[in-house]
Parts: C-alpha cells; structure tokens; sequence
C-alpha cells in the first residue's frame, strides 16, 4: 500500500506558519549542505498533497525563477509531479499535473491509500494533516526544527482531540541550525 | 555575571503544558539512559526559577517518596537547592530554600543576574520564559523534545511580540523518543 507521508518545517514553538499565514522564514536559512539536503530529498517519485491555501502559496512560489534559481531540484519536482489539491472552492486547478479533490480528505486519502501510485507526500499543508494524522493514516512525519520562535501561529496538530504520540526514527541537525527529525506515529 | 538557563519539556507541537496545565507526560519516558541524562544534568549548582503555578505543581512532586525514587539525583538536587518563586498571591514559601519574589519578572531577572551567585535555572516554569526572553535575558535554552502532540496547550513562547532567533548548539536524541536540543538566542 503507498504510504502518506507529512514534510513540514516548524518552529520551536511548534507552529508552520504565523496566524497571517507566512511561512516564508521556512525558506531562510540556505546553505549548501540544507541544498543538498533538500535536492536528495526531492528525489523519490511522489504525488504531493495539498490544502487549497498551501496550494496557491506554493504555486506562486515554485513555478517562478526565484524558486528554480534558489532550490533547482525542489523547483522542478514540484513543478513536474502529480499534485493532489483538497478545495471546495476553486473549480479548476491551472498548475501543471494537479487534479482537484472535492470530498472530505480523510475519506478521500483512505481511498488513494488503496490505489496503486506513488507515496503521498503533504508538503507544507498544516491544515489537513491534523484529521489525517487523527485518523491514523499518517505513516511518518518529517520535521525540519526551525530555530526561531514566532510567539503565536498555527500548528500541523491544531484540533487533534487526543493526544498522538511517535517513534523517533533518526534526527539530523544542520549546520544552518535546522533539525530534520523523522518519526512515525504509534498505535 | 551569573547566566539564566531554561530548561523545559515541549512536545512537537510546541507545548510545555496542556490547556489544564497538565505536564505529567513530561516524566513518561524513563529508561536507565534518560535516568542517567537527569541525574548528570542535576549535577551542577543553580538557583532555581519558578512562576507560582509551577512551584506549586514542582513542590507537590519532588518531595515526595514516588519522586525520591523515580529520579533521586534530580529530587535531591530540586529540594535542597536554592529556589526564587515570582508570585503576587503567595504570602510564604514552605519548601525548603525557597524565596519569594514580589517584583516584575523582568526587573528582578535584570538585578538577579547582576548579583554574585550560582547560574539561574527555569525548570518548568512556561510562563516566567516568554517576557524574559524577550527581553534578552536568557542566555540558554535546553529543550526536551518529547514524541507526542497534544492538539492544544500553552507554549513558552506565548506573547512574544516578534520573532526570536537561535543558534543551534548541540543536539542528542535518546532511545526513548526524547530529543534535547541545546539553543542560545541570536542578537
């Protein structure tokens, strides 16, 4: 069965993104060992999984000069591989390889689970993971550790009504400061 | 000049305590490695910190035999040790050692760290960390990363007005899920 798997960057304080949405600060801390973590990283096959605001936040962002010159090999499996958008409000999805998905995501993520294909990889999309990841249908999560604070924002667990808990698998820090820490969720 | 020090357990979604100011799940994972992680940590002399709820949760614990046991290096260590209760509602402190400070948090910080003496450490205490972080008065952070997610709670960051930077110092994953990260606050 394909796995769902969660790469999210988060601060110490927990939260994906600030409480206007900008996660920008995710993108701050380049260098080359992180580039060449993040190219090794953008190498397996995956079809991406999005929420609809970290889908037009994302498209604005890889598909433009910027993100090819910055994150080369990102940029272009972002660009070129199968991505999955939950949204009940756009009607049609203009990025290249993406095909919208109108039912509830944990139904709809049940049955793509069943479905031959690559992983599903939620890259960014805080929202959706916390009914996922509720529902048992996360199979590992990726963290990259950001070391800064924001004070207050959102988290990737918002709303999870019991407390989930995880096996460290591996952690790697970075010289940038980042921590990448892999863990997958108990029973 | 003596140095201020955090030391605190968060979970993955970034919180020390839950919303009932529940942090029992931060002594869950006791194995003979973490044990003897604790009880080298405890070996240095501090004056401990404390907000007034987190006195009263910390007096309840290690005094008692179920404490002595569990963590005996850490339990002497919290007893006997010098302690600082910031409250504007206790009247006096029966815990052995222990002081009660009536001013504001920052302005006694401020004075503390001017007066000899051993290094300050705040152990717990969520809510004393964000208004002395801000105002620079930290110099370490020592985090537990501890392998769950509660969904809600209270983080250590909570009221910061802008976004506070690290630097990554060290960081060790144990086989108990724990990852303790070492930070020290960026200009």
């Amino acid at each position: 069965m394909r796995k769902l798997r969660v790469f999210n960057g988060i601060t110490i304080d927990g939260y994906f993104t600030d409480l206007e949405g900008d996660m920008s600060w995710a993108h701050d801390h380049q260098d080359a060992e992180w580039a060449a973590f993040s190219a090794e990283n953008a190498g397996g096959d995956v079809a991406f999984l999005f929420g609809r605001k970290t889908y037009d936040m994302t498209k604005s962002y890889w598909p433009t000069p910027q993100a090819r010159e910055t994150a080369p090999e990102v940029a272009k499996a972002m660009n070129s591989r199968k991505k999955l958008v939950f949204s009940r409000t756009l009607t049609q999805a203009t990025w290249s390889n993406t095909e919208l998905l109108k039912g509830d995501p944990v139904a709809e993520v049940r049955k793509l689970k069943q479905e031959s294909g690559p992983d599903l990889l939620i890259f960014g999309s805080g929202t959706i993971v916390a009914p996922l990841a509720e529902a048992g249908l996360v199979d590992e999560f990726e963290l990259v550790l950001n070391p800064r604070a924001l004070g207050r924002g959102r988290t990737i667990f918002e709303g999870v009504k019991k407390t989930l808990c995880f096996k460290l698998m591996k952690t790697r820090p970075f010289k940038n400061g980042n921590v990448v820490l892999w863990y997958e969720p108990t029973a």
